[in-house]
């Protein structure tokens, strides 16, 4: 049967085309700055925002009445599975990423639970076989049943903190039977209520003593993933542990955990800590730790996450061209951690909001062609930068200067000239480079 | 000649007493947990907003007319110490904190910037001698002039690179010559304005040899104060690099540098990059780099630094409560970087503004040691974690659990049975101990 | 059968009190400022939050069993109903407040919905006859459902309009059934999700024409009870109409109806806003419309509505003083609209939780007796205006001046002096109210 | 003399040109939508940033140089007018608005400050009859002087007040005399540093007599520009009067000023109270209160106003979208309330700043042209609110329907469909027309 009737698979038509189910600007096969755009863009879809909600809101019962909700518990995972496959298939996408709990029920306890994931990762890994989908990254679900109230490797209890464990294991080798590019760790529920009854310090150490065992697993088991941990500075915890990407790499830091672990970095929680997306991704590549992104945008006016799906250019350009200069995402990619809005609840919408997405990265990656092709921001920096190219600069740089050669600098230095940084001018010529043909 | 004639020292009068300008809590020589109240809380006073700064805001010119403001220059620098030493006298408070442009004005060149400089440090100096007063840290102040316009020692510019240079290294010989407890570094133009002209990497590369060439002199010279960088997360810069205290420690860890640094941490510095300041005690604590703060509070519905005096008894009894436990500040202390409002441009506004913050940190710190007494949160916490003291949850404490070992434990646990965190017993509890005698 | 076993009649027990379950301040009967504190502070609970909600968050399922949980439908709505006088009566509060939905299931269509309700408000009837609980306020909701997905009086889709009418109709005969005080409006779908496809004037005419029908309707029927607005900024919707006070003031100017109601004003939903709660209250009450608060409160480094009991007490103190200053609530009350925290789960949390908050507002009202009869706020505002009570400043406020007179003025006045605000000293005497007995 | 020695007369090259100093976009004399790009978009020079401000900001110095500083008092006032009319020349722009204090200084007293202020209003007045430059609108600066602290006309100080008053009188007779088409009202003090120290009704009650005065005074001296008010939430105050549109709206509407006063919306504003600057822009103009525009933009990331020039292409397009529908703005114009980064403080970046801007504007325009051509809003409107133009929605609309009729209609109705809003569409089709030419 089909799940979507009437859609057929997506192609591209370029700039002119009327039709909202093709694509403008993503033609798959075009070569950009020496690769494909599906190498460059890796997009996946994301099985819970696609497959699994329903539009419920803090507010308000689900809106969305999808083809599969007619079935229940393991007949709806399936259904879900045969679901995915065809939307992958028709929206031309080469990835999708889930949690366990995204896929496959709950039993009464662990073994049924597990048992019932078999189940699905069977039927997936045969999907799998005939399909050219791979899977980017699998993650366990450990913010949404219950147990998990008061954190999974940072709970207060230790019967949750082994639950976790043997979830994680699952996990694991779960990834290794479906080939997951990566694994994830997004700590929805790792922080704190309130800080009044916590003990910040042990839940650190336990999460990182978790961490450490899930190493030493994958090794055991032979998978090769990247590690990637995901920072969200609050929601649904008021306060998260993985605040930002700098608070991340501080507590990789500080356990020994920086050389396995990457970023994989979201654009409305990079927003939601205080920052652009660029400023995280560009944090995360001076650390050489970004690997893998989340792209969706936020709405800068509210104080949650929304998880739209990302249409603004300004965003998805600056975002790319770090991307670009990261050398790419390695095994990462561009996963749309996105939903549709609880007011776009028609089936079809999934199809014309990935499509938006994904033509906003592809318009994106032409104009970041174009800025590498004129050296625009080498050019920006070159100039601005100079000083340290030669003279007192270069010996700064060079670490050949302390302060006894500064200070005897500066004493006789010529009145300092600064040259303005011309952002105005910048934003502008950046408007020219987005918003003309 | 007094600056503040018609103030008296300002002595305790206990909780009942209508005068306004006396203390009602702080009775310095009280013993409080094994220490007087003064070897708690280690008060200074910030020299920049108690007699250098005017009430500018942006929209408006200074409200406040001062008694040394017929003076200028180094006249008005000398008449600001005469006024310093009274202010401190009267207030009966054991330190201060200065930025070198403070205290003398810049001259046409840092030679004889310099000189200014050592003919007021030199005053100080005398007047320490013969009054109990000692300088908690001393800073450099390089915002203010335009040339910091791209940055210090992320500057854009390498003049202005090895200006900053000279700069600090007076900075260290005038701590040394003062005997300051600790050097403090904020980098209020360290970051950027804006992504697209910035060399994100090279700038946090220079910075970085900076400091290893301050702590290289500072060793040269014998200066012993401890190094604190203040984490601010924006203001002036659009994005400041030390956002709040894990971006600094993990920056220090990068470039091995936490070994020789702490933080001083400033409230209303918390709240901007979207933490509590307990929170931020707690972090820096935890990692052993809680050096000293800046006491103040911010407005949580305005988005810029506001730097009130801190009169807030939630925020200031749960920063007290992660100083006591830290074992107290060290060589840091309890730093009023607090100006009074604009609208309070009275002199005497400037002792009221003060024993409000200092009553309200006394009266904490009696709240902290009925907490303490009581063994409050020391309670809460060994009922929560409970679980990690024996059984399953001690073997992952004490690192002999694995995924085998705990996947083996949970596939067998009963249900799990969590407990209410009880954030709102605790709340009204707290108000128990806060607002009752 | 009781539902809350273990739990007697919560008494006062004065402030040394160590039982959780007792309160410390508030002595219902006790006489405060010529009313009792029942009369004073008229509490109300929340049906929604405490005898329907389960715990659930965006990222999780319900954390909160309940004894009436293992009843569904019909039988499930009685037995909440048992509960919640069991309830009333154990906190021995003398309001309670409650959505339409909350009470009784929705059916197949209206018409069995309706006689679902009319089951359950009979039976609440009964209860109310030999109780002394009454009904502060009831309402419709009209979010939760996904007719609501585009709003209910300000849809896009004329059916859902008559749906919402028949719902309020329905209402309205519930209120006069039960004879609520008041009947509150909370458009929590009254807003867009964006401007883009928003006929933003049609959707504001038509909720004007939906009050003008409600009145109608009222005025028919003989329903006396008060009409309340409620504000807020966002969530659920991306913006809704009733932003904040002042908005909702403009809009009823416009259409109308400011003469019939007046506005039901949230902690919660003012700092969402930008706001302090005690700044809704002030506009209220100067535009003699202010008419029932949602007590609760929020967290200001969220940018969601937490609802959380309220607890700080410099704002329940402050909330307060406008409310004695408006001359009290008339037939509002103090409504918990609050929700023990997700990690709250336990039953007795319910009364934990508004221990806490009625004790908050009972503390605070015995502050506010001290501040009215010490004239503290009178006194301060007769001093920093005295130059409007005399002079020109009197020929101002009496409209004889104008600006002729005032130029003619301004041209040969003296140099201006102002006095300072005194903010530091008011809140630091502010911190003396609240913390001595 | 010239000032800007090296620029030429700024002129149209078109999309594809390289020239920075040029615009891509504007092309005054071309026609769209029936007028002159020039006639649509009434472009107007900020005086205060242009030719007064020098880059000074909470934290450091001014670090502009401007050619005009060597000058200083009155001789600075009219080198800054020379420069002035130089600058608008070669701009080629057609309005400039000033604050009286940005033109001429303050003397020792009113009558000196009014004589200096006469000398630079008659300059202004000969070069205007030589220059095609309008005067959009004036204002008075009252919130740089001390004088101010504690408000204007909502001032605890009577003879504040009073000057004000004459300050403001003294505005209207320059606004008559240079022929301003607007006089402008912004608030900055006008509000409240703490609530606790506030009469709010008396502020209220006093501003509302100060416009009633302003107005007889102009209808007296025969001024007949439109009279407008700008709101702003927060900064320089904690909290500003005229928060937002609807709560200006609000005030006027209390004190029966609403059908004289209009309001001038700024896009920073707006971002500060929460709101788009779009929304801002429909409340206005839904209320027929539309009158002119601050073209900036703020940084959402920050909290404070940045006023940063417009480059945003989905604001700015949105933004004149709305103007478009209100048929322009009258009177009204688009001034650049803007400055250009403390770090771009060359002058030129004057221009490069001014020409990014009007760029931005034009090139919307262009894009609103094509939008009104396709009919793309009204399209997706017609559709969307179908419902209400027949059958029981055209009823709701006409008045004819109330809630008995509502109600019969409901218990019949069939299920109820709602359509998708399709908002995921609508933004990828609105980014077609922004990019595509």
């Amino acid at each position: 049967m089909s799940y979507f009737s009437g859609i057929e698979k997506i192609g591209y038509e370029g700039e002119g085309s009327k039709n909202p189910f093709a694509f403008k600007h993503y033609d798959k096969s075009q070569v950009v700055l020496g690769k494909t755009m599906e190498e460059h863009l890796r997009f996946a879809v994301a099985y819970w925002h696609t497959f699994t909600a329903d539009g419920t809101d803090p507010f308000g019962q689900g809106t969305m009445v999808r083809p599969w909700d007619k079935w229940s518990y393991l007949d709806l995972a399936k259904k879900r599975v045969e679901a995915s496959f065809e939307f992958y298939e028709k929206l031309d996408v080469p990835f999708f990423c889930f949690h366990d709990r995204d896929i496959a029920p709950e039993g009464e306890n662990l073994k049924e639970t597990n048992e019932n994931l078999d189940v699905i990762v069977s039927m997936i890994k045969d999907y799998m076989k005939t399909s050219k989908v791979k899977l980017l990254w699998n993650t366990a679900n450990m913010f949404t049943n219950p147990r998990f109230v008061h954190g999974a490797a940072t709970t207060s209890n230790a019967e949750v903190f082994a639950y976790a464990a043997a979830q994680v294991k699952k996990g694991l080798e779960v990834g290794k039977e479906l080939g997951s590019d990566n694994y994830v760790f997004w700590g929805g529920r790792e922080g704190y209520e309130s800080l009044l009854n916590t003990d910040y310090k042990l839940e650190q150490d336990n999460i990182a003593r978790f961490y450490h065992m899930a190493l030493a697993y994958a090794d055991e088991i032979g998978y090769t993933g990247q590690f990637l941990i995901e920072p969200k500075p609050k929601e649904p915890s008021k306060h998260q542990y993985d605040f930002d990407a700098a608070t991340t790499i501080s507590f990789l830091k500080t356990y020994d955990l920086d050389k396995r672990f990457k970023l994989n970095l979201e654009a409305n929680h990079a927003t939601l800590a205080g920052h652009t997306f660029e400023h995280e991704l560009r944090v995360a590549r001076s650390a050489d730790m970004l690997g893998s992104i989340d792209a969706n945008q936020g709405d800068l006016l509210l104080g949650w996450d929304t998880d739209e799906f990302p249409t603004d250019l300004y965003a998805t350009t600056l975002a790319l061209y770090e991307i670009v200069e990261n050398g790419g995402l390695g095994k990462g990619g561009v996963n749309f951690d996105a939903k549709v809005r609880r007011t776009s609840f028609q089936t079809d919408d999934l199809f014309l909001a990935h499509i938006a997405g994904m033509d906003a990265f592809a318009k994106s990656l032409k104009v970041v062609e174009k800025l590498k092709e004129d050296r625009f921001f080498e050019s920006i920096l070159e100039e601005r930068y100079e000083t340290f190219s030669n003279g007192i600069g270069k010996e700064i740089v060079d670490g050949k200067a302390d302060f006894h050669a500064l200070e005897k600098y500066a004493l006789t230095q010529a009145p300092i000239q600064n040259k303005s940084g011309r952002i105005e001018l910048i934003k502008a010529r950046l408007n020219e480079y987005l918003f003309s043909k």
